[in-house]
């Protein structure tokens, strides 16, 4: 039967975990849906926003307040943008898989996405000189084929999983297993952002303090529990002059708080690696079972 | 004709009723619409989050303001979850009715309503050893044969209607009633919460402080007509920390008003039964009649 | 060439205008889309609301406030509840039509329109022993030919148009007019409020802080301009406990303000009429024009 | 490779620039995606709104506070409403492109888009007696092939771009240059407050309070990065009563900051042409390259 995640150890005494993440989808948001929107140059410059202004902008506001924070790269985002990411990798921070054009993986079989994985992996590898430990499903869209693929490439965490706010040990099929960090819609700057007529959004974008207010009553809400705040946010939504402003904020209030561990994914991943538990099994559900 | 519902008398000098309910949709939301949803991992994950970690967040706000509630259960999460739905029954808790796989029951036959209906009794009562006495249709979609189909059943009563804030014995077809507990989208936190890709949503998550916002006024708004207050959460979203804890205000602020009778739905139905009201009839409207 | 709509005078020196109007829409609203919605049960219970307990709630409400309104009545919804369309008249409020089924006019002919019209009129002159001045097209759709057919029936206004906030004489073809009462989306509770599964929204339902926020200013913009307030509730939305608090609240400022003349929309309309001003013409668009 | 673009000198000591701009859609909104609409009374008067009322409001606005604007307008709206454009440029405001019926150019040929480009030109030529400097594409839909056409006919700037928050000399094949001066989604009142049935919009309308927060904290956000702080408001929407008064609560405050130039689109790309910057180029993105 699956259990729930239990609450973990911090490390230095701390009582919660906290990282802003960063998903630098750019072009690939649109190109993995349909490579046609390479057409549409206002659409397109929108996404190079991110690597463009977004990504240094943020990589400024992470230095000012000392934060080492992982950014989730389409290998496609790597292969166009190879100063980017690699100013990124050099300011200390963690660069991890996010698929090679932000593929959905929704119904593929494991070998389209074993693939995809790989194209991506060489991507981040050409261009960073190191193999990313982490992973992020594009669109969250992870198969129940994908832990395994993912262990097979020795990735050592994953996080697109929705189903706790403590990190654990995700079993496959018993005999292996990998750190999954969970995420959820709440705390994406997508959903309060994100509106790119023809392709996603209802038209609605919110106010960059309203945003605010879900992430902050969502940190509160994780600290109380012990639990580990993943906020993930896009370079070219989040890296617009008011939003950074707004969310930097946020950081400032994060980072300063003596009870919160504030740092990268991988991090985060390696301390959860390091208290050996029980891994945990998550059973796929068959309404025809009962 | 149709006539309005009746302010009623509440017990113990009381002015008006609550409660606040709670739909453990679990995986069941998704796969009712089809089982294809199952393959989703990550979609799979976020809907477990609802009976793994948001039902005990949830029962230990109860226990802590000391209020007992209804759970509205499908009989599929009863099946996948039997102890996390044994535990909110030990702890003094209903556990209602909620379809089988939380199918919308729109456009069916009452044949195959029953079928299903008796699906989800037998799990309830597998599970939890007790026959439950009421029921909520999933989506809120009740069929004009719905109420005789309980009737037949033995449930007390049904809480799936919008046309009123006093509940009612509904008759059914003029020899039987069941009471009705009356209920509303906008005492619902599916509409400000959820957002579930190729599913539900358009992609907007508001703050819990505007969803409490809404739900504090109707509360006011309702208790100054002597009527029902009767909010809907679902685990898998509002058992998120910060929801629950914005939720707690709200469950701490209604606990306390000394003019509002706090309480689970069977024994508001129970009290309405025992009022011996006369049962009030609906007409299926058609537009051909004139 | 089309001319704006020029200010207007209005009576007793006041500086502008106002009306709260009601749309009693209730289950046509649904079922001039498509009679299958009669077919669900609480779907139709979410729109008996309207008159079953939303209209008695704002009829007290309008009469604790000493205010005179108009309410816009589908000629189904007057077969279906006559008691409560007598009441309404009974208190002294104007009633006016809303088609008979809230049918959208939108690429009906003349002809297939004017028996939609007769049906409506015939409901309400039966139900109500009046004949009615004023007519709102169901969905805000009128059509070129709409205004031509209301002056056949002699109405004395219309208000389904929104290129003003002077109310005026509507030139049809240069040789008769009627007065026409402008509307916009932003003053109607539809979009704020309006959630309807499988027929309307997006799941989306604001808080009547908002609502009235967006109202209120849009009063005072109005009236800084010597215009006409005209807002548009349904007893089926604006009649929930909340919203009508909310509602009371603004009709409680609007109808202290010693500058602003609240009153129906007929007494408007006499009044316009009474200012024998000049017609205004608006062509139709046709972009093969140049 | 795609570089961003690089901060400006602002003339004067500024540090930062800003226009407000208002795109005079009209009907053309609607016509341009299906003549069709023109069928609809109601829908084409809410288009009217914009020319007739919102226009002279927005000039007398702009007239108050001294400040000078930009209005891009399509040819039809110049063909229908003549004597309001007229008066626009009278005022001393910039008349700029906005295709012929707002029309969306993604997807057309070279040779359709130019078609229509010289149907733009020749209506605000024919109308104001000037040929425009400056082009928006209609919804901000710019083909790869656009700024081409656009320096083929004398254009000297282009405002469609997402890429950057500092305007730039877009280079062309690297043989010639258009200045742009970019735009984005979240400086757009049509997200805020567009709701046209059938056409536009999930329904939802905002508060001008919520409009004029995001638009707030953009200008200081852009203002601290010495940019380029550009609002799109369109007067059927913005003009009216209470949009326009928190519009002009804005501008007050906008055009009170010393530090910031506050002026028209041409006179911007006038300035930015003058600093004879390197052109910019921007990759289209093909995924299979490598």
């Amino acid at each position: 039967m699956t259990t729930p995640a239990a609450p973990v150890q911090w490390p230095h005494g701390k009582k919660a975990a906290a990282c802003f993440t960063f998903d630098v989808d750019a072009e690939s948001a649109l190109l993995g849906v349909s490579t046609q929107h390479a057409d549409r140059m206002t659409a397109m410059s929108h996404q190079a926003y991110g690597p463009l202004v977004g990504v240094p902008r943020i990589l400024d506001l992470l230095h000012r307040h000392d934060v080492t924070s992982t950014f989730f790269v389409p290998g496609y985002t790597a292969h166009r943008y190879p100063d980017v990411i690699r100013a990124i990798a050099d300011a200390g921070h963690e660069i991890a898989h996010h698929g090679y054009l932000h593929e959905s993986m929704a119904g593929l079989t494991a070998k389209e996405e074993a693939t995809i994985l790989d194209r991506g992996l060489d991507a981040l590898e050409t261009v960073t000189g190191q193999r990313p430990v982490g992973y992020r499903a594009p669109m969250w869209e992870l198969n129940w084929h994908s832990p395994g693929l993912l262990a097979d490439r020795g990735f050592l965490y994953d996080s697109s999983l929705m189903d706790a706010e403590h990190p654990y040990e995700l079993s496959i099929s018993g005999k292996r297993s990998i750190v999954e960090i969970p995420i959820q819609w709440a705390l994406d700057d997508w959903e309060q952002y994100c509106y790119i007529p023809d392709f996603s959004g209802s038209g609605l974008i919110e106010s960059p303090r309203k945003a605010a207010e879900i992430w902050g009553l969502e940190f509160e809400g994780i600290r109380s529990v012990g639990g580990c705040f993943v906020l993930t946010n896009h370079p070219f939504l989040s890296g617009r002059p008011s939003r950074a402003l707004v969310l930097e904020e946020l950081i400032r209030y994060v980072s300063s708080q003596d009870d919160v561990w504030l740092t990268s994914m991988s991090a985060i991943a390696s301390h959860i690696r390091g208290l050996v538990l029980t891994p945990r099994s998550i059973e796929r559900p068959d309404p025809n079972d009962f």
